[in-house]
This record gives C-alpha cells, structure tokens and sequence, in this order.
C-alpha cells in the first residue's frame, strides 16, 4: 500500500527537506521514524525539495508499506515519534503509482517581508526584515506581470539541471497583514529558488530600484544576472500542493 | 539622563525576564549589553516581569546614565550588541523620576490558542494547542464579565506577595485568526499569572466544562481553585504598555 503524508515543518533546524548522510533534514527525520514505527528502513518520496531555512504548512510524501496499520493512523503514530518542530497533518491511502511530485497539478508558495523599522524578534525566523519604504501598488503591478505562461530562466538559480524554463504561475499577489508585506505565488511548478528571486524582484519593484513594467523586460532577457538577489530562506513557505 | 527602552522579544529562550545570577534572561542581556557600550554596569527598572517563555513586543525599562550618546540612538547601539531574540524598538529620553512600572496607565497581553487538529511547527513556540472544539460565543461572554474593577485573587498563582488583589480590566476580548483564537486583555494592572488563570478559564467555557456565567461565581469566591489551570507560558504576549 502507498500512503500519502500531508506535512507541516519549521524549517529553521534542518539542512532542507532532502535526505542527506550526515545532516538532519526533513525527509531523515520522517524516514528515521518510520523506521521506528515499521522496524525496517523506508524509502520516501516527496512533493518539494524545500532548502534548508525554508518552511511547510502543506509538503507532500509518499512511501511503500505492507504493515496492517491503517493508513489514516500514520499521522498520530510518526507524530509521537517525530520532533515538535515537523508534524504530519494527515496520512491517507493512495494509488500505488500517484506520484507527488510529478502529479502535483499546482502549488502556492509564500515569501514574507517583515517592513517595520526594528525586526520583531518572534518573527525573525519566518520573515525577511526590510526596513525601506515600499511602494505595494507597484508591487502588485509587477506581480501581476509574471502570471501566465513564461520562460522563468532569468528568474532561476544558475545551479539548476531544469531542461526547461517554461513554467505557468496561475496567481501572483501581494498581500498586507499589519507591516507583514507576503507575496503568493501559485503555479504548475517551481524552478530552483524562483520563488525567492522572484520576490528579491518584486522587492526591488518596491523599493523603486526598477519599474514594474522591468519585469517584462526581465522575463525575455532569460537571464539570471537581470532579476533582483535571492531573498534569504527564512521568509519563505510552502502553503500547499494541489492534486486532482 | 534616564532613557527609556521599548522592548520586544521572544522568550523562548530565556528564564524571564528579570535579572538572575547565572541564568540567561533578558533583563541579564540588555544590562550585559548596557555594560559593553557603556563600560560600566548599569541598573534597569523594567516595567513587567514576563515568566520564562513569555514574549513581548513592548515592555518597557529605564536605566540612568551619564553618557553624551543621544538618547534616540540607544535602540541602534543596543542592537548591534543584543541577540537577535531581543530588539530595542525604542529609546527616548524621559524625567528622572519615570519608573516605567508604577508609572504605567494601562498594559495589554494576549494568549492565543491555536484550536487546529494538529499544531502548525511554525506556531508550537508562540501559541498553546488546544484540539477540542470551542465555543466562541460562549467565550466573548465570559470574557466580558471580567471587565470592571474586581478582586482578581480567583485568577493569581497563589505564590504572590501582592497586598490588593484589586485590579480593573478595561477590556477582554476574543478575536479569531483563522484557527488562532486569542484572549486579548487590557487593564490597569495584572497579578502574577492572572493572563495565564483567566485564559485557561476562558477556555474552559470554550470546552464547554463551564458556562460563562460561573466567570461571575469564581471572581465572587477568592480562591485561585476554583479557577481554571495556569495555561503554558508560550501562548503570552505583552504586546504594549500604555502612560500619560
């Protein structure tokens, strides 16, 4: 049987999501307590390759069992095992060939920017701090630029194997929440760090360093050296991962 | 010159606030990084004495000092100096016989619960987990009956050396955040635990083990009994102190 975990992380301990010898990341940990729980060793796979720093409300994995447990208990029965700062929110049966990352119909990503003068320190791990004055209307202009379909190569990681660049972002937007400035994201998929130069871009927008209508320009130079930095891990987090 | 510091942090790192011989607190790091800057070792009077764990985004302290900085400048200096779980928002220059805590007009916390099935990582350190459904009705009426001046002494650890248990609440109020509902309280002033008894009883008439019109019986029977439990230090927040 295929069982399909729905997991929540604070991503702010942990190498990322992938299993790495060695380090303590996300996918160790679940695969630690499966281990416990099954008494043999568990291959997983998962949605999103999360980086270290970066958090999840809504990561997907599956992994292969024959154990009698019923699968809507794996969550309560890794949760005992798992450390406070990863929670499974659900475990369900799947087919066994559903795969969650290649039959991920879309995902919406967050990146948040704290734009008060003084970080508030509660929210230093899950916000970017900058402290300039940010035109939001320009923001939004910009984000709303990059909907559709798009060859995102300048807005990629040079260390990529992607093949191509082409990707659909259905929904950009730019949301307030007090002095809390978040960017939504919502696409087919995601290039390596697109999400955070996409919103070290738009922050740029905001600060009035470039013009929204730049972000077209961007876009058809597919070249990294044009779009804005990479925002730093700590803001960023994985909402969710749609499926049919 | 006495300077005034506005204080945010997150606690959950520290043993209170309150200074203490070999224990990390944060009264103990802003005095250390008083001392750096200053090269000598200075007093503060802090405005409230938040428990291990408790958070702040604006307490309040003083210290005296003979230096020629400008008194707005402390909140930079300190800064560069402080861990990053503390930051001065703030400082200014006040009278000489300012004392941050009998001076205070009104203070306002907030306790947030998060009431989802399973708790968010992201969250487990500045909310309490409750899964059990609520009542929120029945809690915005409990909580209103402990507006006005009352003997509070159902609602403070027993472990007090308070003289008058006599305290006004200007207003208690339920608000929702999604899954978050948080008891958002003002008053003139508060007993040691008081924030903490009196969301634990509010929460009980959200559980439904009483109705709100026990709040009433139990501010009448001044004995910390018949309240509910002392709910974990985590979920509080000093979120501002108000003066003339």
């Amino acid at each position: 049987m295929r069982v399909c975990l729905k997991i929540s992380y604070d991503g702010t301990s942990y190498h990322g999501w992938q299993y790495q010898e060695g380090q303590e990341t996300i996918e160790g940990q679940i695969q630690k307590a499966l281990h416990e729980l099954l008494g043999t060793s568990v291959e997983t796979i998962g949605a999103s390759r999360t980086d270290a720093g970066v958090h999840a409300l809504g990561n997907v994995a599956v992994f292969d069992t024959n154990s009698t447990i019923p699968p809507e208990k794996y969550s309560y029965a890794l949760n005992d095992k798992l450390p406070n700062d990863i929670r499974i929110l659900e475990s369900k049966s799947v087919k066994d060939d559903f795969n969650p990352r290649f039959d991920a119909k879309n995902k919406t990503y967050e990146y948040r920017i704290y734009n008060g003068e003084v970080m508030i320190p509660t929210k230093r791990l899950y916000a970017y701090h900058y402290r300039g004055k940010l035109d939001v209307k320009s923001m939004c202009v910009a984000a709303g630029f990059l909907e559709g379909e798009h060859n995102f190569k300048s807005f990629s990681s040079v260390h990529t194997q992607a093949k191509s660049f082409v990707r659909t972002i259905y929904s950009c937007k730019i949301i307030t929440e007090g002095k809390d400035v978040i960017i939504r994201i919502n696409g087919n998929g995601f290039l390596y760090n697109m999400v955070r130069i996409i919103s070290g871009t738009i922050l740029e927008v905001g600060a009035k360093k470039i013009i929204p209508d730049d972000m077209i320009k961007i876009l058809k130079k597919e070249d990294r050296s044009c779009a804005g930095s990479t925002l730093p891990p700590q803001g960023l987090t994985l909402m969710e991962i749609n499926y049919d």
